[in-house]
């Protein structure tokens, strides 16, 4: 039997602006499934490994900017959720995860399906809520609903996050009687209201050796122009992620010309920063040895991360209003020129880095990059796809870039880029490298192929990264351990799938093969089989010589 | 750089009688990884998949009864272990779960793989430890060492479990020194000392209408014959996963002549159980709707489920030595007799039951039952095998059963069943729903093949289940919500795992091959694709013929 109130949930979701819902399929999350199912303002999915499921809202949630609504069944189901609500968590990206769950009389009864599920993720969730039971009287009713209002608008907040709401239900689950959804539900939203900055909050920088660093976030357009314009003034640093690193002027190459040691020419004193995780863990060293570094962090989160070790400031707001102030100060010109330099003679090495080099995944990724169309979102996998992206940057403001850097987990590429394809109907690329591929193939598995998806696979058969860093290279359990060979190829998940697809091994293929299967439609990959010897070998190459420029 | 102690955890673990590390690769788990990789005194796997290698873990914890070793990289990799902690938890299995993580300085500054790891695993451990940070001083390092032994001794105690131990590890990771392994380390066991319980513990029953319940456990053979002679006074209902559904004269087909109301025939004055979970619904709700019935249940554990709501007494201690008490007292033999005759009236019913029957998954079970060698390891996944399995029941005392009813999930069937048969390398025979099977096929993702794996797949393409239970059935989203089509065949996952592969759908096909099948080593499939709606209807038929016998 449903109460009213449980099934005015979507409804109420609806007028909140909500839009899409991911089901799993379960028993005991029946009267939810039902509730949302009926409903016709939301796009439903239906995903059956929970984990997968997770992602693709994730992913969904990238492009919508809103939570995308999780439904699942009780017991285990909420645990598949948990590594995408912790990537969520810290990506800061809107999600409504809502359990199912028996009612608290049948907890650790040895009923199937019951675990301890309020407050399952820990503090991986802006805030865990429990719905009442059912069997509801008119104030429970009231409160059920409130608590979705108030879990939703949580969500959508100035932090945004995961929300996590526990639905015990009790039997009978299912109804012959047909409900009406209430048309005029009460709801409340929210807004925030910033003043905007007054030039006190800046005032005169007293630095003159100034560098401003951009970390993830998702392409705004109106701030273009500024940030080129500052990059005129001081060394303007952009992650890949930041979805700046197309602006002219902008330092993209720091990962491959700092060495994470001090260098006197490149020292700031003043660090201003907005958006969130870097990846360059050269470029974090290099500031975290700079003594006495002032840092000042500009958020409208509340979440306050001390990257660098020398945060003196943070400043909550939207960054383009306080970005502005910068634009009328002095710089010392000849540390914009340190910074430059360095990035235009890297830029020019990497025009014929790979020349003379076998075939290699570092020379794969530059290929797609340089033949991506001029808009595209590229889904990049952890580990060191990620890292060739950023040495590299990409080329044109609608090139957006997206990587699970919240936890930078390889669990989920693959349905995040699903996701971010199922809602927006872009061309999608997601570069990937096997292990995620492979652990991930589940965001495949259901009944809902993207419009436009290509998958570069960079396949060296093994967790590739640890014959790059220099700690587990020297290991005698390198291969056992830690690259850890993996046999499969792709061919047969493609067949599993319905995808076209492609192997290739050398250059001369993947320039041939690339322009049409980029132009095509649907669900497609293409496979790079590459030795990790050659891999290894070639960024060792570009390493050294790029620090002998 | 390692501290000694942290080099020394695999010695104590050794020393303590654990045997078996699954360790899935990472960077900040380098220095456990070195550490265990490099002991001579375990067996070591290597799976990629964390979700995956914590049921393996479970299924080797099944067959050793001794904690298997977890170990992971920082991060998401926690979460992924999960849904198998959750089972562990539930269904009492030891699990050692050592999760690397950064130092706590690094926690929240938006450094990679960095999430709020301290008892991640909520209340679905037994308890979750810290380790002291690396750097560590001489009390540091035994500190570190007296958490491993105590979390090994709690893990393995009398309510066994998983224990989480958090290991933050400072850089460098990786050093190369050449440490030793300390010989003679300092360690603790634990041992239970029951006294035998007297006659006044149970005194004279005053009831004669008494019923004997067995749940899930581990088979046991000194019981059998206690069980037997039992079984001969009263009626011993043995849910399929007891493991004593084999025995002579035991209720084995309560779920299927049993409707959930009340039999005045068959109702008991008194119910004494023992073992975990039991599957039937219609059990649970047939001894729920007994008015003034009596409860006592017999565990070692400090677990107190009141699955019937009326629990009246809980006896701590061993099973067998109190069943011995009963024996020895006076029972109404016409109850027996009530409950032996639906028993064998079924019996006999189910050996023509499919007879006129178009072939479906509820006869293929009953194929499979009956050809199963005496002695064999069978695991079953959730939802409608299981339920087919304990409709049945098994013949040999050594044709064991083994379910994931801690949680009743799907998540990690497939390794479950792998962990199991690497421990054993008996042959073990997997029956497993579509849904089931593909959710975990990154169990077999690895390079440890099982020595004699058998998968029996039923594939009807969907959540079968729901077609079955009246519920969903009725509701106009069965197809699309419930049931959810799935496409997939095994045929190329069969491929990518070098298994070999045939696909039935008929019985004569299955009685033809299966004898051969079984008869093999290695790693193999049959998948039998069976038709919702056909099993659907002898479903229904067989209910309702056995209702009117």
């Amino acid at each position: 039997m449903l109460s009213q109130a449980l099934y005015d949930i979507p409804q109420l979701l609806h007028l909140l602006g909500l839009t899409d819902v991911i089901i799993s399929p379960g028993s005991r999350s029946a009267p939810l499934t039902i509730a949302f199912s009926r409903h016709s303002g939301f796009k439903k999915y239906v995903i059956p490994d929970e984990r997968s499921a997770a992602f693709v809202a994730l992913g969904i949630s990238l492009q919508s900017q809103k939570p995308t609504v999780l439904v699942c069944t009780s017991g285990s189901a909420a645990y598949n959720y948990a590594p995408a609500v912790a990537e969520a968590y810290y990506q800061q990206v809107p999600l409504l995860v809502l359990t199912a769950d028996r009612p608290p009389e049948w907890i650790d009864q040895w009923d199937g399906q019951t675990i301890r599920q309020q407050n399952i993720y820990g503090q991986h969730v802006l805030k865990s809520f429990q719905l009442p039971s059912t069997d509801l009287s008119d104030v429970a009713q009231w409160h059920m609903l409130r608590i979705v209002n108030e879990a939703t608008v949580l969500s959508m907040g100035d932090t945004p996050g995961p929300v996590h709401i526990n639905v015990p239900l009790r039997e009978p689950l299912y109804t012959s009687e047909n409900y009406q959804y209430t048309e005029k539900l009460k709801f409340w939203t929210q807004d925030t209201v910033r003043a905007s900055p007054s030039k006190n909050l800046v005032g005169s920088i007293k630095y003159r050796r100034v560098l401003l660093l951009v970390g993830q976030q998702n392409y705004v357009p109106g701030i273009d122009e500024l940030l080129a314009k500052l990059a005129s003034l001081i060394p303007v640093v952009c992650d890949a992620q930041s979805n700046y690193s197309h602006l002219e002027n902008v330092i993209t190459h720091h990962d491959l010309f700092l060495s994470g040691q001090l260098s006197e020419e490149l020292r700031p004193e003043l660090v201003i920063s907005f958006g969130k995780s870097i990846i360059s863990k050269n470029l974090k060293v290099f500031l975290r040895n700079v003594l006495g570094l002032e840092h000042w962090h500009i958020t409208e989160t509340d979440f306050t991360p001390d990257t660098f070790q020398s945060l003196t400031k943070v400043i909550r707001g939207r960054a383009d209003s306080l970005l502005d102030l910068l634009t009328d100060q002095d710089y010392n010109t000849s540390y914009l020129t340190s910074w430059r330099n360095l990035q235009v003679k890297t830029g020019n090495y990497l025009q014929q880095a790979f020349d003379k080099q076998d075939f290699g995944e570092f020379e794969a990724v530059k290929i797609l990059l340089d033949h991506l169309p001029e808009k595209v979102d590229i889904h990049i996998s952890n580990s060191m796809p990620i890292r060739y992206v950023n040495f590299l940057g990409v080329h044109h403001a609608d090139q957006h870039i997206f990587v699970n850097r919240g936890t930078s987990g390889i669990d989920g590429t693959v349905s995040t880029a699903v996701g971010s394809c199922l809602y927006s109907g872009n061309k999608t690329v997601l570069v990937t490298g096997d292990l995620a591929f492979f652990y991930d193939r589940n965001g495949l598995w259901h009944n809902h192929p993207p419009k436009d998806l290509l998958i570069i696979l960079l396949n060296n058969h093994g967790g590739g990264i640890f014959g790059m860093i220099p700690g587990p290279r020297s290991q005698p359990e390198i291969h056992d351990y830690f690259i850890t060979d993996q046999k499969l190829s792709a061919e047969h998940t493609t067949k599993d799938f319905n995808m076209e697809y492609i192997r290739i091994n050398t250059r001369e293929a993947l320039h041939q093969e690339l322009p049409s299967m980029m132009a095509k439609k649907g669900l497609r990959l293409i496979e790079i089989e590459t030795q990790t010897s050659v891999n290894q070998e070639v960024f060792d190459k570009i390493k050294s010589e790029i620090k002998a420029l």
